[in-house]
């Protein structure tokens, strides 16, 4: 009879994938503990938001974190506090960062070299500085460092096998050449619905407000249409294919917003002056048209080339990316092995239970490696 | 600095996979042996085939295979004995099953009990008797066992990360509730150019022909359409999403061999036949086109019904196992989290190079978890 042994778990941040991830985690929990052949027991050791924090000083699990979190009035500890209070930890800790916050993502290097692995959707550790991505991947073991484990499925694609799958072709020695796709539920919802393959659409402004009332676009439509989340996607993608990428701004991104509408003050006063500029939207798409094609929103890394683009291209109505629907994304992986026919990954890349599906999955896979 | 560590390989077969997999391990050695955090030595002790074999007695790696297994005269040894070889090896060791033999795949719970992990892409080992999946499981440590570690993930759709990811929704929880798809190249290439999303296509036998003329098919044709190579990977599939499947034959699969030849004694008499059902086949493609749709040779599984099957099914021409190109796979995950828009991965699910690339990745898999 194997001796069960114990991990313990801090979570950061406990909003839609926060949530999702907690509730994955307590039946995670159940399942590993009732493994015939090793046994774990996950303890939940502290939890926290931006705001305040449950733990106990001796690691003592958390009970119904829930009303924990709602009853606590403990303001949460600075991050290196809390690196120490894992680091003590008598056993083995995994942090599970939860949250988009970059300070949380700039102290990941700190956890790790104390030996504390980390699985996060946080797109931000992995598409700031190239200095902060050396840095995560010097101090990690599964970088060149010798301190803990870490994983980011979810930081592209959400739970799709995006990033798993890009990995392995990488180390066991393929040739990446082109990685295309759609990979913003957001933008696939708005062009999915703009310009049909069959024909139709609304107005572009319409359709940003359809997808605002849907709550498929963040509070502020301008943060989805600026193109910077695509452009942090392409960037953890291209660094994973081996291209030196200096920050999501160092390479081509086309923002869908007018430039009259960049300087406006608040989301409103955008959503409201949005239509002045279906005009130019409708050119593209009749421009299209013409052409027997559909505009989309997409990104691509040229391995060769050593060139990361994002922004609106046009596709033959008989291609994949124009027939994708509702707000699914989709990547293809043009590699030598493959040849022309690419390797195709298609599915919801957004919302809190397939994100939260991905943390949990790279979870499983740092308590394998910790055994 | 870490200690180098030695992992002991042997490899059984050097066909098409076989080849090409030797090829990628010896690119492998050379990365891992350059790793800076966690220098691996792969020393390939083991080459065999059906008939001979190359190894030394004190496990002294083999130096240029191709010339040492073309000159070699000794027989293989019973695979007892390779157990026991493996067994005694300086330090970890792993098996490489590159064939599709029976008797190789049941002797795989011994390896496994006695501490050798294997990879393999050979279908009969998962597809056989539901008692030898069990018995390996039992046996293997990422089963319920406590011997070595079991991937297979080139078993079905090649290198496509296809078990993977069934694999995680499951383990993290997600309910699985359909897996539908084309899951065999040939029977791909032969429906996608029989008959095109977009019209026209050829008699069926003269696509028989093309598919075996360009190397696409086994030697005879009959045991591609026969659907037991399709039935052996839902069998596979059907038991990761929890179902218990007897063997391949167990549930309804159709075969494309008319009744009237099963019985002719050659592959080529065959051929010379197919052409008497040419009309039967362009039925079936004239009533799937009146409703517009296309005929397609895919496999499911229900698997809150439990129901497994193999056969022709209509397709509308806009769904994207319609739409397959060349021959590609496509494999559907229907789950609770994905809803209505399913997981799917697409790609060649069949050539020496990419199936080689599953198994190399696996072997990574492996030795991750040796470490």
């Amino acid at each position: 009879m194997p001796v069960p042994r114990q991990v313990f778990i801090a979570v950061i941040g406990a909003g839609g994938v926060g949530k999702c991830f907690l509730s994955q985690l307590s039946q995670l929990t159940s399942n590993l503990a009732r493994s015939p052949s090793a046994p774990t027991t996950l303890s939940l050791v502290w939890l926290s938001t931006s705001k305040k924090a449950v733990y106990h000083a001796d690691y003592k699990p958390l009970g119904n974190w829930e009303s924990d979190l709602e009853a606590s009035t403990s303001p949460t500890l600075p991050l290196p506090d809390l690196a120490s209070y894992l680091e003590k930890a008598p056993g083995k800790a995994v942090l599970i960062d939860n949250t988009s916050n970059q300070d949380v993502a700039d102290s990941y290097p700190l956890f790790l070299r104390k030996g504390i692995s980390i699985v996060t959707p946080n797109k931000k550790a992995f598409s700031s500085t190239s200095q902060l991505w050396r840095d995560i991947f010097s101090a990690a073991s599964n970088g060149t460092g010798a301190g803990g484990y870490i994983f980011h499925e979810s930081s592209v694609g959400a739970g799709l096998p995006v990033l798993s799958a890009l990995k392995e072709l990488v180390e066991t020695g393929d040739q990446v050449r082109k990685i295309e796709g759609v990979f913003s539920g957001t933008m696939s919802f708005l062009f999915n619905s703009f310009q049909p393959v069959a024909g139709g659409g609304g107005k572009f402004s319409a359709e940003v407000k359809t997808a605002k009332d849907k709550g498929f676009t963040e509070p502020d439509p301008r943060d989805d249409l600026n193109g910077l989340d695509v452009a942090r996607k392409l960037t953890i993608l291209a660094r994973l294919a081996g291209l030196e990428v200096e920050s999501p701004t160092s390479f081509p991104v086309q923002s869908l917003i007018p430039k009259e509408l960049e300087a406006v003050a608040s989301g409103d006063e955008f959503m409201a002056r949005l239509p002045e500029f279906d005009d130019q939207m409708d050119e593209l798409k009749t421009a299209a048209e013409k052409e027997g094609k559909v505009v989309r929103f997409v990104g691509s890394v040229d391995v060769p080339k050593g060139e990361v683009k994002v922004g609106l291209e046009k596709f033959d109505t008989s291609h994949p990316i124009a027939a994708l629907k509702g707000s699914d994304n989709i990547i293809a992986f043009y590699t030598e092995r493959y040849g022309d026919n690419p390797l195709i990954i298609q599915g919801a890349g957004a919302g809190g239970e397939v994100t939260a599906m991905g943390v949990t999955g790279d979870l499983i896979k740092v308590l394998r490696l910790l055994q």
